[in-house]
């Protein structure tokens, strides 16, 4: 095997484009000086966008998990109560978070593999009317379900002051994103699936509302008290070093995604998402996910009559490829596939054609090719621009 | 002035070695891949070596700041007690951690410059007896000033059974640290010192007596638990997804510091601040430290016939040459230029040359090339080997 070829199809970290990798190297400056506030004033009308959002997007030095911490401890108070809703593993942990701070919390644990109901969110307002916070993932990357935060925030708003947290994580820059819009009160990502950035960046934006909560909020923590973050941020500075090199990448990351458009960006997503779900439908494997629930950055799949280890080992050995495995509760059972950031559709069909090889390997007897040309037609019906 | 030739030579973040800026740009790999484990192992027993411990060497993805917070959250709960040394900005900064964390704070205000004194924190633990730690930076980057936490750790063990927790950002990998043979019990620092590398990683060591009042702490947050940065690291991994980038530029310096030897690392940061202290001596030119408090990695100037802004202006606009306003009550009155990581006897010998042309230009009639001469005098006499 060429051992320089590496593919990394998980869903995060992700490949880092070569020019992104480029910027990072670039000569370090002082945090204080003009061009890193230069910089960070450069960046925050893109991140914005890519957000969805006319608040400041604040930028931390932390992986996404210190994002699931942020959003809960500034908005929730020790002895307070949330609703988590549980789709995955990233759900999950927003629980754990919650107990570890004393949150009170409400669990709604859905079938993992399916979409929040919206609905069953109303019926717990009701419930439990002194909810301060409704915390769900956008995308639960354990699983490649993309949950219906829209709509789960039109329903919170109807049914309550609860402010509605999202964890973005594995699915904010591979979308449209439109956090004023759908009325999301936090958002956060981290830098290391759709952003195509190595990890180490933590984003999260904020409403105004939420704004409100957090800073009658008396007990924030320091190095995450998102209300140090916005007063630097309007001084185009952080309150600590930031994480300078990956700050660059940032820079240079936006300036792709500018360059190829926001929305065309989310259509290469859908489309590697529908070219992901028709190869395998094609052969008739089961996906984890419904269609209308398949996230565009991250496939889940479930094979019934091969072993889902002994593909991703193959895939690994024989390509450099890598897919992750299962976690939590379905560990061993699937294969979660991550087409997102810096990955084409012209990727997804190298990835398919490996798949397929794999499949076989791994003892199933397939037709090879079927799901090659099954994603191909997606393409040609779907892959024109402006269709 | 040639644009693209800029001397970063403040208190951090300093310069990254070519090779470290390479070895960040390798191809990202999954964060529970075996590469990435086989990493981390090979990270941790010179690292170890970085910090003096026994101990694992916890490694996380945030500026320096959080290693503050995590050393006094995981150590210290609310409503206890901690004396906390402030002798500049980043002893200040511990304060107002500990405040934010409802822990009461017995504070101990050195004159910023001056180094803290061991037999003043006997006095405090004796009218303080319930204190559950005692704060201090090792090197505290705003005055220059390295303080005797060898001295403070035998004191504190004399007279109570408070840890001794010490802030080693500006420092650790400059110096030949001996954190188990001193009594630390908690050593954190940040890699955007004299590690040479970009901000974004924070290294947390903790003694077997620290981890027993941590075990008992149930209040230690999430992202920022140690227990759970303990519990991955034996099993070469991280909770939260690592900042793999980082990471690389880690290994790649641990080797520059293991090529050239801790102990010679050591002794070369030491020439150097005895080369930047003679040169401004030779000028009569006042330091802010005295030559047994003065750091090997920071020295701070207070000149007292020329002013330091309009010093620093000169420097940056003629040469590219960054140096370091004071800050807080010292802002405006002191510079302060960082001699660390990736910096030679060679650097400074450049540096001081261009700091006399900045004096001159500043209003300061002096000899030029008087302080190039008694650096080199410095060189001469300590810079050979083995000396």
């Amino acid at each position: 095997m060429l051992q320089d070829q590496q593919y990394l199809r998980i869903p995060g970290p992700t490949p880092i484009p070569p020019s992104v990798e480029r910027a990072m190297t670039k000569p370090m400056v002082g945090h204080r000086a003009k061009v890193t506030d230069d910089l960070q004033e450069k960046i925050q009308p893109r991140i914005k966008k890519v957000f969805g959002t006319e608040q400041d997007v604040l930028i931390v030095a932390g992986s996404g998990t210190s994002g699931l911490e942020a959003a809960a401890v500034n908005t929730v108070r020790r002895g307070e109560e949330a609703i988590v809703i549980i789709s995955g593993s990233f759900g999950a942990r927003f629980e754990k978070i919650c107990l570890a701070h004393g949150i009170t919390v409400h669990r709604y644990e859905t079938e993992w593999g399916e979409a929040l109901d919206p609905e069953h969110v109303r019926t717990m307002l009701k419930e439990h009317p002194d909810v301060k916070a409704v915390i769900s993932t956008y995308c639960e990357t354990s699983t490649g379900v993309v949950n219906p935060v829209a709509e789960l925030a039109k329903v919170v708003r109807e049914e309550s002051d609860a402010l509605v947290i999202s964890d973005g994580v594995s699915i904010i820059g591979g979308v449209e994103a439109k956090m004023d819009e759908w009325g999301l009160d936090v958002l956060v990502t981290g830098s290391q699936k759709a952003m195509m950035l190595p990890p180490g960046l933590m984003f999260a934006a904020v409403s105004e509302r939420a704004w409100k909560q957090i800073e009658a909020n008396p007990d924030r923590g320091f190095y995450l008290d998102l209300v140090q973050y916005r007063e630097s941020i309007r001084k185009n500075t952080t309150p600590f070093t930031p994480a300078t090199s990956l700050l660059y990448g940032l820079d240079q990351a936006l300036d792709l995604i500018e360059e190829e458009g926001i929305q065309e960006v989310a259509a290469r997503h859908e489309l590697m998402r529908d070219m992901t779900r028709a190869a395998f439908a094609a052969h008739g494997i089961p996906l984890l996910t419904s269609a209308e629930a398949g996230s565009p950055t991250v496939t889940a799949v479930r094979p019934d009559d091969f072993d889902a280890e002994e593909f991703r080992r193959i895939l690994q050995t024989e390509f450099g490829l890598a897919v992750a495995s299962g976690q939590g509760k379905l560990a061993g059972k699937i294969f979660r596939i991550g087409h997102m950031g810096y990955c084409s559709p012209a990727d997804v069909l190298q990835m398919i054609a490996i798949f397929e090889l794999g499949i076989i390997k791994a003892g199933k007897q397939i037709e090879p090719g079927k799901g090659v040309t099954a994603a191909q037609q997606i393409y040609l019906r779907k892959g024109e621009p402006n269709q």
